[in-house]
């Protein structure tokens, strides 16, 4: 069966890569399985016939035969658990990858988006020069202890998993901040999911979306 | 095997079944499965051995034997998985509980902690009584959204899931701000998460843990 995936038709970052279809293309490139993709308009992404398929309102979404499923984290589980090179072969190792998908999305990512509200949705109030600071120390506080468990491993726990794909992909939202610079450590291990072929081609994937936008500057 | 669940040794909450402890117990209830708790202090909570277990330092972790996990979603969804109660028997209904329990922790949830924070930790900020209506508007949008879809079903999808049971108890961390009372629909799909004989067993057992804080006034 066919898997159709939605997304932006002209994403908000022009192409960088921090749009959530990009965590699903990723998923779908390691594990070596094609897709299709629906492109959507802000306006269709807030339309009944999309709100029939995501709650929220959001992109993306993925669509196999009759199931359609919402939420990155949950689109990329089902791809692991279907498809060989995603979770480890032994239960305990793939409930402990589980682990760290949501560790990344309720643990990392929240204060990275508190940061992001802040910097997108607060910057023009007139709290936002001395209020910024402690916002980024929330983030830099969880990057701290993360620091603490990668150590000099190259992943999170053993091979690369669902779960180090889902941490890279939160951890990728703070680079226009320059706080993952502050840690070398994290730096690199994004580094190194980035330089994976897999993410490659889904980033080019979502770039090559991006390109008439970037070219006509709009 | 036994499964040993950590939890507050004082819960900040004095018991009010907000610690994410309640969460696990429910899941373990509403499945049958008998377990044991270790309490912290939270001094112990960021000592070398239960960073061990939780790289944030935080409860409750999950130890069944040889395994270790940390994260409720994560913890939940392993419950899930392993025993009947919890989730549908056919493989597109279980991935669309487990879209629900990403819903639950990275969509309502992080405007929720946001709120949390700013009413917890910026309440003697000069911004905070101008900046409190945003953040709380951020948290009702969400709930507009989850009012439309949930409509006059008692459970998101289906019979109760552990997509119902994760979002429930994120929506309970918002009744002392008095936003889950503005959506009738929502506050009654709260209590009915909050009838249900597990989640009554649950929380006493969380309670009692604190009764002795209450009774001292401590």
């Amino acid at each position: 069966m066919t898997i159709v995936l939605t997304a932006f038709e002209r994403s908000p970052d022009g192409g960088k890569g921090l749009a959530r279809d990009t965590r699903v293309r990723w998923a779908l490139e390691e594990v070596g399985q094609p897709y299709e993709v629906r492109l959507l308009s802000f306006r269709a992404m807030k339309e009944a016939a999309h709100l029939a398929l995501h709650p929220f309102g959001q992109i993306p979404t993925y669509q196999e035969g009759g199931l359609t499923l919402f939420e990155t984290g949950a689109i990329v589980l089902h791809i692991a658990q279907r498809h060989a090179g995603l979770l480890p072969k032994d239960a305990d190792g793939r409930a402990r990858a589980v682990s760290w998908m949501f560790a990344a999305v309720n643990t990392i990512e929240p204060p990275i988006l508190e940061l992001q509200t802040a910097r997108l949705f607060e910057r023009d109030q007139p709290w936002h020069a001395d209020r910024l600071p402690l916002v980024e120390d929330r983030v830099r506080h969880r990057l701290e202890q993360l620091v603490v468990r990668l150590g000099d491993a190259d992943w999170l726990d053993g091979a690369f998993s669902a779960g180090d794909l889902m941490m890279v992909s939160v951890l990728l939202r703070l680079r226009s901040s320059g706080i993952l610079e502050e840690f070398p450590v994290l730096a690199a291990y994004v580094a190194r999911g980035e330089a994976r072929p897999a993410y490659r081609r889904a980033f080019a994937a979502q770039w090559a979306v991006n390109a008439g936008r970037r070219e006509n500057g709009t």
